[in-house]
């Protein structure tokens, strides 16, 4: 796949170079929309402009909008005529209108929602009523939904009529008089059972449905535990707002996935590296600040020790075994954790089970490895004392690494804050400075200096 | 949800000690198989199969098999008659039923086989020929495929008297006299549509298609990108042999983005906290070995500078600092390069253009922490000369870090090794040592000891 984006790039470079408009024009209408928009991203906004004036199809500039990336759409929208994006919008999913409306300067944003047709306008404006990662900021509001007396036949015929714009249209949902959801069937039911059966002969009682305000990520677990291809959402008062579908539930897995690997790993949440070098550095400076500091503390704590440093100036030599198996063993301690809540296998209640085991894995991972590297000091140094205190301290610091790296982000994903940012160099900084600390106050403790 | 889970589990493992079977019929039939799966896993095998046999309905009973970890599911197969377990084969997807088979031992599959309806154990065993993680492993055999020259009111007939076990009936793929596929339309237009509509003519012929042996990701990634709810499989002659849907896709990203932050880790790529203390020992004690013997090689690059560092021993208390940071700028530039790589955001062909960015990068945040480093050493000790020896260490293990994290999972991709295995304690051992052998390098010339 990326080679022949590549290539696809690179031709649509040179063509544009030397304006072959036919042959650019041609290319354009070949390529699906999610692949340009790729292109787009290393296009200049002349470049951009220029190849988006040879589009014809507007549904393909729907879902090119869709496909952009924030920092190159905004720029982008901002420099067409109002006209044309009004145009695109009113073709395009509402959720995904209210998702780029969302983002858009306020001035831009009115002026646009005044210019599109009333009906799609308040849709919009209802939905960016919701939190951006909420059912409700995900979910289109464009659905079928039947009463329970329409038969087969009649719910055929109105889709022939009607909910043409409806972007899966999969599931039938049933309402009563309310608007409350009472039943959902399936187009596939439909042609299959007698057209005069009623559908509240066939439907499905058992609907799993969402609240507007539950967390994106728990709507995404819910499509993907049942298997659906869409969740229906409902507000405060049980009638039917929305759906969120299937793809969008892609879109948040891989979207989370993603920020949880970043957050560990101390990079901000969004994904930085097609960023310039200046915006890189500015989202991962901060980070590292933790790490600075923590190394300063670690710093200090030598420093206090530093009569017995220079008496047995040698114990300097473990300090990196010591901090490095330490860091290694947290990190495998907290992904776990982080990664088994994110995916459900853990959950906050079993906090103790969870931490009590990997203290144990710490402490069995801690003998084997503290054995082994006092075993390397012994074989060096001959003193049986530093052998054992430098066993001791990898023992500690493993154990010790291992309850931190667990507990810290069971402690936050139970008072509700995301635990991947417990993670990273928080927790690999603090497990540092204890890891120190400890080696030198067993070290001078055992060996009387 | 975690809480509605840990409840029902609560419950359901009283009444079954108290051999309560009417109260946990009724509570089984109103559990999703999904959740019944969750439960499961912490049942004892004599408990598993007493809750097993209160299912009444064999679909659930096949949902629940889906579900199921294999560490749970293995055992339970073979506890269970084999007349039972070919009978809840027989209901469930066929891809589904392949996997399973594919894990048990041979004794058992073949039994299992032997016993399955012709046609059934045919299309299991047409899919054990296929690679596990390809599109063949994932596909599903049961697809709707028609002529071309059937009209839109046959097909509705054809869906009503056949193919009512297909598992995603949206799609409806055209197919010529050999089984090439020509084109796709979807149950949607075929109610639209007048019933005597030919296929041809509503049918779009633009289908995208993968090959059988196509890597499970990039099948993933293309249903992603083009927010389809089916991609079609072809074998090596272009004949439409099974669909990947939607739902397995969700699970492959999910797998996929669980290994990957697993790999990075260091803690192998399946799902460790499920497991044992002892298994989960085993699997982590080789990953932290890269860093214990890194830590041993740091060990003795410090015992071959130990006599300048008897001449100042305040230069130990640097030691964790210069390690800290170039450990957690090696962590940010790998993560960026697997996570960008894994999405699609990096490609392999920018290799230089990659490296040299997180280089810049690298080379300003250490100029920043270097000088910041370095004004500390300098409050602390007064001595120039080990300011600056602080600073330029900092600042070379910063830009080298950087390098090395981003470099090494570069060139991994580049010869098709997977590169979240390149980064983590393999990664930070390397840059740990690169760090300490700098610092006593720069340290040791600038201080002239």
């Amino acid at each position: 796949m990326g080679d022949r984006n590549t290539i696809l790039m690179e031709s649509i470079k040179r063509l544009l170079r030397r304006n072959a408009v036919p042959h650019l024009r041609k290319i354009v209408a070949k390529t699906h929309a999610a692949d340009l928009s790729r292109i787009f991203n290393s296009l200049s906004l002349t470049e951009q402009l220029k190849l988006f004036s040879l589009i014809q199809d507007i549904e393909q500039k729907g879902i090119l909008f869709s496909e952009l990336e924030e920092d190159t759409l905004l720029p982008f929208v901002e420099a067409l005529k109002i006209e044309d994006v009004v145009a695109i919008f009113e073709d395009m999913p509402t959720d995904d209108v209210a998702d780029i409306i969302g983002k858009l300067p306020e001035e831009t944003s009115d002026a646009i929602l005044r210019k599109m047709r009333t009906e799609g306008s308040e849709e919009i404006e209802g939905l960016l009523r919701y939190e951006d990662d909420t059912a409700g900021g995900i979910m289109v509001p464009d659905f079928i939904a039947l009463s329970e007396d329409v038969t087969a036949g009649e719910a055929i015929k109105s889709l022939q009529k009607e909910h043409q714009d409806v972007e899966m249209p999969f599931y039938l949902y049933v309402i009563n008089e309310y608007g409350n959801l009472v039943g959902v069937s399936s187009l596939r039911q439909l042609v299959v059972v007698l057209p005069e059966t009623p559908l509240k002969d066939f439907m499905v009682t058992d609907v799993f449905s969402v609240k507007t305000d539950m967390d994106q990520e728990e709507v995404a677990k819910i499509v993907a535990r049942y298997d659906i291809l869409a969740v229906p959402v409902v507000d405060e008062t049980n009638k039917l707002v929305g759906i969120v579908t299937v793809d969008d539930v892609i879109d948040i897995f891989r979207r989370e996935a993603t920020e949880d690997i970043l957050k560990m790993a101390g990079v901000g949440e969004d994904f930085v590296e097609t960023k310039s070098v200046i915006k890189s550095t500015r989202i991962r400076l901060p980070w590292l600040f933790a790490s600075c500091l923590g190394g300063i503390v670690a710093f200090f704590v030598i420093g206090y020790f530093e009569e017995s440093l220079r008496k047995l100036t040698y114990l300097a030599a473990f300090i990196p075994v010591i901090m490095g198996m330490g860091g290694n063993i947290g990190t495998q301690s907290s992904t776990i954790v982080v990664r088994g809540l994110a995916t459900g296998r853990i959950d906050t209640g079993e906090l103790w089970p969870v931490v009590f085991k990997e203290l144990s894995i710490g402490l069995i991972l801690g003998l084997v490895y503290g054995l082994l590297i006092g075993f390397v000091a012994q074989l060096k140094y001959s003193t049986i004392m530093l052998a054992i205190a430098v066993a001791s301290s990898v023992i500690c610091s493993m154990s010790v690494a291992a309850l931190v790296g667990s507990l810290v982000p069971m402690l936050f994903a139970k008072i509700e804050i995301d635990p991947a940012v417990a993670t990273g160099p928080f927790v690999t900084t603090a497990i540092d400075i204890i890891s120190v600390f400890f080696y030198f106050a067993i070290a001078t403790s055992l060996l009387g200096i």
